[in-house]
């Protein structure tokens, strides 16, 4: 778990960590939070009369409206865990409960890469595809907590992938880091030459390596990549077609690939969205790293005193 | 073009229709518009006077911050056409201007299938597939007019059909009127067994032909009309897992192949949905058949004097 205190200008304090221990339980995990909390004030000099609000983010299944996470797959034996109203209870501040990557698109909007834009997509590519829409300065949590699930778009019928999510046919079987590396698996196992070969046998086949060897010209690697590329322009493609927003941002491991790879998914985006999008959406790497979930969480309090942003 | 006036309440008075005759030029075009509606005025009644505003929906490429028609296809050789300007310096009146799908959405939201709900995503299957998203009682128009195309989603990449629009894999290369034909043409180019054949022969092969061959049995039409379902479905799952609507509605006229077509369609979504909205999103066909598109209208130019509606 991690904290930090964001000012109003959405610059953070040095951010404290504390080990999640989800096996201790979910009474115990909500005492780490707390401590997580007070770590950061303490470590930021700031009393909690300075505090104007609290956010907390996190992955996993939830119900926004209520507060609650319900059964997130790696915080077992965690099971409807009263998050918001607990640490409002313990704190006395208004205090905001959001997905994690939902969090880090407002704080990417509000201070990163989508600063100034009206209105934003973003793509979280890591184990999963998660992701983020802000439209209107505020976050599209859907009626049920399952907005912007864009790892679980459909965009194969022919010979669909199995996703992790039981489902077929989802981006995030395509194009998360877990993705990658198992379509590279499959490619080394037809005996193609590669680089890639023997770090494989050594069992350290990361998105990582894969990408390394396409920048060093691997051929294998390089197409892997590219299709990759293509994967991610055909789902910003998709929300081009559907929020058409000013921005599309992609955050995650893979982006540390650097500009190349920015240039490579901008390329294939004629190949699927219309003209008029094509030319005009921003397509962008997020810009705050591993901040971007304390500083989102901090944008999504910041809301509950000053509103949504405008812009 | 049609017109009708519609009260606060969303009731229309008996509509009046006009040839468009895009032929004639978009200066007869606009004056044709305005008559239609000076007719639908005098047909219920109603003076300008008693017109709080006016809202046009139309079809074809769009510029909606600026008001503009711009290239429509179907409306050659009609360029860059001021609509709302035009409209309202002609009538003196506020005056909304609205792609014609995203404007039906918001009619049945107002008064139709979703009456009541917070939000709501709507497919409208014709020649082509068009689509409106409705989010905080607003339409989501997107940054570039190309909000809600929801036909022009991306959902296969192995054997990507053509779509009108010239890409490959689009939604509506598979689930429009007109796909539901070609894809029934192709499976009876097989010399697969089926009362389609002398209907094909006949040249008479429609949508609706083929749904009425699934009613009555016939194997392959019915396993079209499922497949379309399915295809729908996957559809409805990829905007539950983006918006998160509190309802889905279909429109167009494949809805009125009735109630087993809907049933067929909500089966299918839990192939391709989370749990929770495969449960909770209520799937609907839509309520105001043509009248949606100036019901729709009204709505927009209402939300104009009375602001966006709030649930």
């Amino acid at each position: 778990m991690k904290a930090a205190v964001v000012d109003d200008h959405g610059r953070a304090s040095p951010s404290v960590s504390l080990p999640t221990h989800p096996e201790r339980g979910q009474e115990a995990g909500l005492e780490t939070m707390c401590e997580t909390i007070r770590r950061a004030m303490t470590a930021a000099d700031v009393s909690l009369e300075d505090v104007a609000a609290i956010g907390v983010a996190t992955p996993g299944t939830m119900d926004l409206k209520s507060g609650y996470i319900l059964d997130p797959p790696n915080l077992k034996p965690w099971h409807n865990v009263p998050v918001r109203d607990h640490i409002a209870k313990v704190f006395g501040k208004p205090t905001a409960f959001q997905n994690d990557a939902n969090a880090a698109a407002l704080g990417e909007y509000w201070v990163g890469a989508g600063a100034g834009v009206r209105s934003l997509v973003m793509f979280t590519l890591g184990t999963g595809v998660g992701g983020g829409i802000i439209w209107n300065g505020e976050v599209i949590e859907g009626e049920h907590s399952h907005g912007a699930e864009l790892g679980h778009m459909k965009i194969e019928m022919t010979n669909p992938r199995l996703c992790g999510c039981g489902k077929r046919g989802c981006l995030e079987a395509y194009a998360s880091a877990t993705a990658v590396v198992k379509r590279t698996e499959e490619a080394l196992s037809d005996a193609k030459p590669s680089v890639l070969h023997p770090i494989l046998e050594e069992k350290k086949l990361t998105a990582r390596a894969i990408f390394d060897a396409a920048k060093a010209g691997d051929a294998l690697a390089a197409r892997i990549v590219d299709e990759t590329a293509a994967i991610l322009a055909l789902g910003a493609a998709n929300l081009m077609h559907v929020i058409n927003p000013e921005m599309v941002v992609f955050a995650g491991g893979m982006v540390e690939a650097g500009d190349w790879f920015l240039q490579q998914i901008r390329r294939h985006i004629p190949n699927y969205a219309f003209p008029v999008p094509a030319e005009r959406t921003q397509i962008r790497f997020a810009q705050l790293g591993s901040d971007a979930g304390f500083i989102g969480a901090a944008a999504c309090a910041r809301q509950l005193v000053r509103g949504a942003f405008r812009r």
